[in-house]
């Protein structure tokens, strides 16, 4: 179905109209009246404004708190825009659904207690919903707009938006609420963007009270452990003053396990905003320092797995050195070390560049032409007319999350060259950032006149593809590129035996001397 | 007292007389009768070739090696070079004293009995010492000339002096004895420089025996745990065929303790070549990263150890995040990178640029750069004419090891703006690599007239200096840098309130709001 002006369509193909003004003020009212009373049983009001990947999950969690005596904590009023782009999100939580899919079922549990059971969670498209708050967390996106520059200078960041998110809390709140921004931000945006645009918002309203804003980052991690990953792991948190701060860290222990996971208070907005932008940068790097290695790696015949294997049994230094794969996607590590720069740059003053880092992105953005470049080769001829399968669309394992995946780059290329390109993914049907490509759910439709694979994403089913189960699937299948050691030596062997052409990223034998070679060395 | 060119000076300032040819040869007969009675009880003989940190170390352990009855498993002879660079090495064992001042005790201990007490430990400068081993294990150095580069083409290395190592085994050994290069080489050594050589050398003598050579990179850290880094840690090997790799294993597994650290075998040499090369140059870029990073915080205020103490509590991906400090010394952090640059562009014939190791490299490189740039601001005034004194010349805490010191680069640039430079260390008496340097052991010398302090290592007499012990030291002190945030917050803020003007690497604080502000904050 064609997604149209008044429609806003779901990543599992559902699709919902969006509203009318009538319908939504009705439904604020009734939110209104469901706060007033949640107020009256002692629970306080938290507005989560963005039902994205980390604002929803956020928001299942805070209705999930429990005061001593087992009782709902809050009252979580969800808010997202009456958009194409976003209101399936505020539609799915309205019915008690989950806006993503998630191998976490406790996401699924979470939604449906707080929407159905205990009538404690909904959502909201109506920005007068700020007001009812005692706490606003803001989880609305705040994205790079170009992840590959070649200058600091031209990198371009979506700040409207956010300002705009600003704006409307700012127009709404109560004096006395806190502000908490969960979104990953440049650095120097909660003191120079955030904190200027509540004030100014507040003083149209004769509001002087001092502003209670705070920046506590989330690291929320979509998967199997999407709820622990909020509710039972390490959170920062900073505030424009100490009131901000000790009430940023009060709200936080509400319903994060700080026994186990005790927080950390950092000195300014800025140093949060710094922590997490350094963390996934940090991991960034260290991806790309093996991408650039994997390169060498295969050129001079070694095999990538093995030597990193050798290498972090060395507990402490480097235990956490990556492995070869395809690539770097998902929202956060393609574009935070930009956010820094960023920041640094237009917002602070500052004019260090961070060449090397920056550096690393640009390994990182490229990465999925390495597995191009070993497709080519093993095929030996060109790609144009070939029917190439790619398996995994998505940029994380048993996770149907397409942000900035770096299947987009090898299907672009592949198309580019003339290849006919078949897509799977079991957990997408619809890839929103490339929407005019189709993704097969049935694994038999996307192989079954395939001439050459790609093996993108360690997704489970792929890894238990067999050699003859691969040849019953795609009879005319001739090479196939690994790009995340996914197959075992069995596999690749008994394949190669029977004339498959094989590469794999990160393994060199594979390509200079044959994998028979290496198995018997 | 000045080296001549028949003199032989250690690091200590012990100066010895390099030996005329007689006495070498009268050495060698008895070193040789000794090898003789040696083999005779059943131990093995092994060369170690090189008497570096790593190959005086090695020898030591392997001398201590026992078998089931405690009788030394080995007669172990160090080969050096009687040249005034090298000799002095080969007196010290030769008087039963380490090489090289450790913190390990051990190691003068395992020196000590095997020079002394079991006379299973010798030294010699002849090379037909390597014609009575079973076993050669060669720690000769191989390194880069330019540690700093533009371009992969522009690095140098020393290969000469390698190649002209491995052609005087060549010459010498037996055709079954193992060659076992512990040396960092670069990818491709193994294979191409050192087995076509000693195959060119044995053929000129008639030996059409395969040749047995082995690549097993060492892990020596000096350091406190100095033997243990030997005996009791990770190691990787790997042969040239199926013979050597074993006879490797086999010879490593007894002196190290693969019952609790297993040895890992790998396929190939220039595998174990690239493992060790890329281990290390995974350090160096974390370090890199975190100084770039370090620029940024410190312009835009924030407290770089505060945020990253608040991320190291992420287990297992983010906990050997690195600290800012001073910069990046000793041996192979340094250099490693560009051998493999060099050995995959040379040797191997990949046409791979490290592009992100290398820029790594460089902001390692000119890490000391920013600790000047810290004392000109807090200095705010030209260094010309300016008493500055510096702690700490060696690279590495409660070592005397001034390899590639990052404050070569700080004594080399504060003379070159007309500072007035005096040096402290406890442990170097003698800086090999900048032989007109003075460096003091008596503190209260080197900072009598000081006017600016450096803190450059946290040696640990440094890190206790306090407030009312640094002004006694130094009456007319003005400023301080400390680079290795050596300094507690107490000694800083009483410091400040005195006057003193401070600044901290990674200490954004420091430089922006004061020290108060951020106390108090």
């Amino acid at each position: 179905m064609t997604p149209s002006a008044r429609t806003s369509c779901a990543p599992d193909g559902a699709s919902y109209s969006l509203p009318d003004a009538a319908a939504e003020a009705a439904s604020m009212r009734d939110v209104f009246a469901r706060a007033v009373q949640a107020r009256q049983k002692g629970q306080g009001v938290v507005v989560v404004q963005g039902l994205g990947f980390v604002g929803s999950a956020v928001a299942a969690v805070i209705a999930d708190a429990r005061d001593e005596q087992g009782h709902p904590r809050y009252f979580v009023i969800g808010v997202d825009l009456a958009s194409p782009a976003s209101f399936w999100k505020v539609a799915k939580l309205r019915d008690g659904l989950v806006p993503f899919p998630s191998p976490d079922a406790e996401f699924d549990r979470l939604i449906r207690r707080g929407v159905v059971d205990m009538r404690n969670l909904c959502a909201a498209t109506d920005e007068t919903a700020y007001g009812l708050a005692d706490v606003i967390v803001v989880d609305v996106g705040l994205d790079v707009e170009n992840r590959h520059v070649d200058q600091p200078a031209d990198i371009r960041i979506g700040l409207p938006a956010f300002e705009s998110a600003l704006r409307a809390v700012g127009r709404n709140m109560q004096p006395h609420a806190l502000v908490m921004v969960e979104t990953t931000v440049p650095i120097g945006a909660c003191e120079h963007v955030a904190a200027p645009l509540l004030r100014e918002e507040r003083a149209r309203r004769g509001i002087t009270d001092s502003l209670k804003l705070a920046h506590a980052y989330e690291r929320v991690m979509p998967g199997p452990q999407y709820m622990a990953s909020i509710r039972r792991f390490w959170r920062s948190y900073s505030g424009l003053d100490d009131a901000s701060a000790e009430a940023a860290g009060a709200f936080l222990g509400s319903f994060v396990d700080t026994a186990t996971f005790p927080l950390r208070r950092l000195a300014t907005t800025t140093a949060t905003e710094m922590a997490k932008l350094l963390e996934n940068s940090y991991r960034a790097v260290n991806i790309a320092f093996i991408h650039e290695w994997t390169r060498l790696a295969e050129q001079v015949g070694v095999n990538l797995f093995d030597v990193i294997d050798s290498i972090r049994v060395r507990q402490g230094t480097h235990d956490n050195i990556r492995l070869p794969g395809f690539g770097v996607g998902g929202y956060c590590l393609t574009k935070d070390a930009l956010l820094a720069q960023w920041g640094g740059l237009h917002l602070l003053g500052s004019d260090v560049t961070l060449e090397m880092t920056l550096q690393a992105l640009r390994v990182n953005y490229f990465m999925p032409r390495h597995t191009l470049g070993l497709l080519t080769e093993v095929l030996d001829d060109s790609l144009r007319g070939k029917r190439v399968t790619v398996l995994g669309v998505s940029y994380l394992p048993e996770v149907g999350d397409t942000r900035s995946t770096p299947t987009e780059m090898l299907v672009a290329d592949l198309e580019q060259a003339g290849a006919l390109v078949r897509l799977h993914d079991p957990y997408v049907s619809r890839w929103a950032e490339r929407s005019h490509a189709s993704v097969a759910r049935d694994l038999s439709a996307a192989m079954a006149d395939a001439q050459a694979l790609v093996l993108a994403v360690p997704h489970k089913p792929y890894r238990e593809l067999d050699a003859a189960r691969l040849r019953r699937l795609a009879p005319q299948l001739a090479a196939i590129v690994d790009a995340q050691n996914m197959m075992n030596d069995q596999t690749a062997a008994s394949l190669r035996a029977a004339g498959m052409r094989l590469a794999g990223v990160g393994k060199g034998h594979w390509r200079r001397l044959g994998y028979q070679e290496r198995a018997g060395s």
